[in-house]
Order: C-alpha cells, then structure tokens, then sequence
C-alpha cells in the first residue's frame, strides 16, 4: 500500500544522481547501460550524472564488465572509503566507539566500561575525545567526516535526536545528543536507543535481509527493535519494541519502572543473578549467570530456561501480532547459547498459530559486541548516502565550481 | 531510515505525470506554479505533463487560484469521477459490495446475508452478477471500471491474492480469488482480509492519518490490522494483527482453532453469546449480545466488561510493542459503546508503559458497516493511481494516439 499521509514521497526521483547510486549500491547495476536499461534515461543523461559520482569519489571504475559485443564497459562500483562515519553504542556500563567506511565496516574501534549515570555532559565530552583520536588513529581528518551514529540505552525521540525519559540515565532527560554532536563535528548525526541499532546492525548483516525481522536484546533488560515492511519501526514516541515491560512475569515483583510483573523483572538477566544470588551463587551480573550455566550449574541452567519459556511467551504473542520471518536473539545473556533459545524455540512454536510460523526462523544473533557499532554506522550510512542528500552534496559541489 | 531490501524504490520520480497527480491528490499542490516550485520542473514540461492528466481526465481545471499579480492560474484538481471501483467485504456470514468513486466514495452498494462457505466459486459468481448488476444501475460500463478491491474473512497471500490455509472458509484454501476476477473483468484485483481493509477505511476517512495506528475488530473472533510508519503491515505469511488466538484467555476453554486460552475463544462476540446462552439467554451470535447489553441486562454487561479487560490485556501488549498514537475499536461487539471502551482504556494504561501512552488515544472507529468497503476502495484506488500505474496508463495512451 502507498496511501500517502501528507508526506511528499519520490522527491528524488530515478533521474537523479543520487538514486543512481542508490541502484548501483543495491547491486541492481553495475555499468552505465544497465543504468540506462532501468531508469530509461538517456545515456547521455546517465553519464553525466555517473561522471558526477565518480567526481566526487562516491563512484570508482573498478574494472571491465564482459563485454555484449563492442568495446568491454567499465564496472562502476561504490567507493566504500569515499568517507568514514563515527559511532557509539553507548550502554549503560559499556560502551563501543569506532570510525568506520561506507560499509559499516570498522576500520579502528574502542571499547571502555563506563557508566552512564555520569551523565550527558561527562559522557560526550568522552565521546568526543574518543571520536577525535578514532580519526587521527586511521589518519583520517573531519573533511573524511560524512556522519555521526548513536545508539543510548535509553529511549529517544529519534526526529530530534533527544533522550526521553530514560530509566537508567539520570540527567539525560531531554538532552540534545544530536545537537551538540553536529555542532562539534558539522556533520549529520543520528540517534537512537541501543536496541534499534542492534536489529539494524544484525539486519544490514544478514546475506539476504528480511522484510519482517524482530531483534530481542536479552540483557539486563529486554527489548526488541522491529523492522517490518524493511523500515525500522520506531513507534509515535520511539517506544516501540519495549517488551521487556509486558505484564507476563511473577506479580509479585515489582519492576524498576514501577508496575508488577513486567518480563524483564523476572527473566532479564539482572533478575537472574539477584535470584541465583538469594540462593547462595556469586551472581550480580548477566555475565556471572552465563558462567555459571556455563559451568554446567544446575540452578543457573533452571532459572535460564525458564526465562526462556517467559520470553517466549511474550515472542509467541510478538509472532501472533507481526508475523515476521526471522527473530533474533542476542544480548549478554544469549551467551548462555541453546538453553535459552531452545525454549524460547519450545514456547513460540506451541503457541503461535500455525499460519505465523510456518516460515518463521528463531536464530542466535552473529555480530556479537559488534552489533551496535555496525547497526549506528548502518543508520548514518543510509542517512547522509540517501539520494536527497546526494543529490544536495553534488548540487552544492557543483555550484562550488561554477 | 531507507536502508534499502533489494527493492529498487524511486522508479517513479517527482518528475513524471503520475507523481504530479500523486502531489494534486495529497494536496500539495493545486496549481501549475506550484508544481514548478515543488517539483524544480521546467514550466514547460509541467505544462506537458498536466496536459496529458487532464487529457485522460484524471484532473479536471476547476476555477482559478487567486491572483499572484497577473493572470488568476487555473486550479487542478483530481477528478475522484474518472472512473470507478468494484468492491466487496465479505463476511462469514454478511456481505457488503459496492461501486465506488476515486475517492472511495460508493455511488451504489448492496448488502446481502451469505454464507462463505458455500465455497469460492458459488460466492465469486454471485460477486461477479452483483458487481456487473452495480455498473449498470449507476450507468457505467466496463470500460469505466479501473479496479477491484475485496476483503475476505481469513488469511490472504496479498502477493498472489490467494486465500491460506482459513479457519472458516471451507474450500477456499489455495484458491486464485484475484486471478478469477482479474480475467473476469480485466481490471487489477487486489485481495486482502477483512481486518486489514477495515483498518485501510478508517484510517482513509482520518482527518489527519497518523504514521502508527492499529484497528482491532471484535466481532465474532477478534483481529487487528496495523499500520505502522503510514504502511499497512501483513507480515511474512499474511498473518499479521492475528492477535485473537493469543492465549491469555481461560485455558479450559479451546479455541476453534484447536489451542487452550486464545483470546477470541472467551473474548470475542461467538464466546459471549455462548457463555451468556448457558447461563439461560438466548444468545446466539453478537449481535445477540449487543442487544442484551443495550437492555441493561447485567449479566451481558459483565460479560462484555470482563472481555474488554482481556482484550485490554493483549492491547496493553501491542501497545509496549508497537508505541501506536491511535487504537480503534470496531466490529459488531464495539456498539455495546462505552462498557467495552472504557474496560479497555482502563486496562491498556494502567498496563501499559507511560512512554508509549503519552500521546495515545483509544477511540471507537467511525465508519461502521462501511469500514469495509471504504478500506478495499481506497486498496484498490490507491494501486490503480499509483505513480507507476498512471505512468503505465498513459504512455499507453500515448502509444495509442501515435
């Protein structure tokens, strides 16, 4: 459906040099005549716009397609070190920062524990230390600089880049992270809570990404990012994928948030390790609950799988509502590896209709730490790659040489 | 974000005939000046372009613009008569056809009780009679029909327009329901189920639509249709908004569809009626029930309170997940009014997070009966005046006057 909502949409229509390199980055051209074959522009029209990108090193001819009769053509193929984006996955005791090219991959990274809690204006001045010696690490400068990405562990108000109302981030309320990241670096910067950036990070990794993807971070908290349609979906107040306060758990446990019962309260990891921990176990965080399971306990293995089943029943009730094809599972407690995702497996198989899992694939997430990272350039990339913004770039280059 | 599937979006740029229609009939634009201004156009080929739509009669010059200095410019406006729709809801057991306008407005509609499971091509020939008996008591041929749009009471592959795998549909699992009406009468056919073109008419007939809005029917059995970032979402297998067989119900009680506790097995109006006829009413089918709860009778009403508190239960669940702005009950048990409303808001805001309830409102639909043929009229509208679709048409045309 494309009943349109106000929106203006097609503003940068086929004939524009952006949208061609949207085409060639898809992998749906790779020489001027096929160009043509799609968009039937003329091939005049077509090499200008080519000679346009490639000006501005967007493009590189990378070789000679087999030829179809005359001369071989030359191989246009985007130029992934055209510039580099920095990001941050910020959580709440750790964090990832890199500086990565135009195809999310990381060419320097850093990794710290750090809290949170000391706030926006410690916290970003950090970044932006970190962000600096990124760039002159791989010798790069800010002229390289095409856009900034970051991922909070908090919700945010994505068109304003502002934090809202974040349970874990004490005086990040209202915060303009985007602001004072494009007034230091003079480049696009987009925000957005940590759970998005994982699904878009495993999403933009995937061989052949999915229409309809579901990505749960079970960590301390639980949360999932949701891409359906191929749009991440961000809700009316950047709240959508909160699962991990859905009313399914113990009523007798009250959540950080305030309500009773919420998922997160009994089967988040945090909630693990203070259960094991009133059972005589060493447990304070996630990670010493995937020790223990890895160590074959008992107690641990238990309190694992039955957090599976709860998150289960949750995703069975995701899978009724959505009906994607792939969910994911990642987060510092899908280390624990199949105890968890066999009965989360178990649960969503039983009591989803059979129609909604007839195709549906339960998988382990694969980038690991590197999710984020990947998923905040990936957000950046399409932002400042997008044919609007192209096409504005090259208008202003453009005019530059008049 | 665009981070982009495989799909090549933008084939059909700001600068062809059937986007500038798209831009008249979004409203914004109403003049060949603003076209201009919009669109960076040369007046010229604006000009051109306006020609061909109003040769072909999709806009229509109605008046004049106030004046900007010189001559007043003719205002263009989308001719919502240029040609009309086919179109059906059909119910398990009541069905509403109609011929429709461009704007999805009906110039004549039939309503009839019939039962689908006479099977796909009893049902289909006395659609194909009724849709030819509509053309001729509004004086149109075939030659004015551009589309047909039909909702079914079950899953539909919205690709193929094949029905999958309904519950209570006897004989149409698999059948080519588009397929058959597109060679009847050689007009595209677009198939969806019921829920998703209620959603489509209610949200068509918004004053102002919103990005992120979820239609829920309670009728019989209970299904929602989502329309999240201003797309309607049918999920990997058609099975998107299949919240009624999500099992927070009474798990004594098995549903139709063979699993213990689905919400429409105690909640929806089959269930009210037959738990209201044990206890000694003669309650067979909803609207049985609405009529007790319209008679003050208590018993009904705290059956009908009870059910809204469930289906309060699952939406507080949509609502953590998907962050919608607007939720709109409808279906034949939402005319009981207020007990079943106010159960449901009651619910979804104490369980739900104060994040993604801030800006929600939780209001009845205002289509009533003809939810369902306003949504497959603007379903069908909106394929068949697409940009690439009108594009099709008239360099067709245009081939044909050469």
């Amino acid at each position: 459906m494309e009943i349109s909502n106000g929106v203006i949409e097609g503003v940068t229509g086929i004939n524009t040099p952006g949208a061609l390199l949207k085409l060639i980055r898809q992998g749906a051209a790779t020489t001027r005549a096929e160009l043509v074959d799609i968009t039937g522009m003329a091939r005049s029209t077509v090499s200008q716009r080519i000679d346009d990108l490639l000006t501005n090193r967007l493009l590189i001819e990378s070789g000679a397609a087999p030829s179809t009769g005359g001369r071989r053509p030359a191989l246009l193929e985007f130029n992934r070190n055209a510039g580099v984006v920095l990001v941050a996955d910020l959580g709440a005791t750790h964090s990832r920062l890199a500086v990565s090219n135009l195809m999310a991959e990381p060419l320097a990274e850093v990794a710290a524990t750090r809290d949170i809690g000391l706030g926006p204006d410690k916290t970003l001045d950090w970044v932006e230390r970190e962000f600096q010696g990124l760039l002159a690490h791989i010798g790069r400068t800010e002229s390289d600089l095409m856009g900034i990405g970051v991922g909070l562990p908090g919700p945010v108000e994505f068109a304003s880049g502002h934090a809202v109302l974040p349970p874990i981030m004490p005086g990040w309320d209202g915060y303009d992270v985007r602001g004072r990241l494009e007034q230091s670096f003079g480049v696009p910067a987009l925000i957005d809570n940590d759970v998005n950036i994982l699904a878009l990070g495993e999403w933009w990794a995937m061989d052949q990404p999915v229409d309809d993807f579901v990505f749960v971070k079970v960590g301390t908290g639980i949360g999932a990012g949701l891409i359906l349609g191929g749009v991440l979906q961000r809700g009316n107040d950047g709240a959508a994928g909160d699962i991990g306060h859905i009313q399914v758990g113990d009523p007798d446990i009250v959540c950080r948030c305030g309500n009773p019962g919420c998922l997160e309260a009994s089967a988040g990891g945090g909630a693990l390790a203070k259960a094991l921990a009133a059972r005589g176990h060493a447990t304070t965080v996630t990670n010493d609950v995937v020790a223990l399971v890895r160590d074959g306990n008992r107690d641990a293995i238990q309190a694992v799988q039955e957090a599976g089943r709860l998150i289960g029943r949750v995703l069975a009730t995701v899978v009724n509502t959505l009906n994607p094809s792939v969910i994911m599972i990642g987060g510092d407690l899908a280390a624990v590896g199949a105890e968890l995702l066999a009965r989360i497996r178990e649960v969503v198989y039983s009591r989803s209709t059979a129609l909604s899992t007839r195709h549906l694939s339960i998988l382990h997430g694969t980038l690991g730490d590197h999710a984020g990272i990947t998923g905040a350039a990936a957000m950046a990339i399409e932002h400042v790659l997008s044919p609007a913004a192209v096409n504005s770039t090259l208008a202003v280059a453009g005019g530059a040489r008049q």
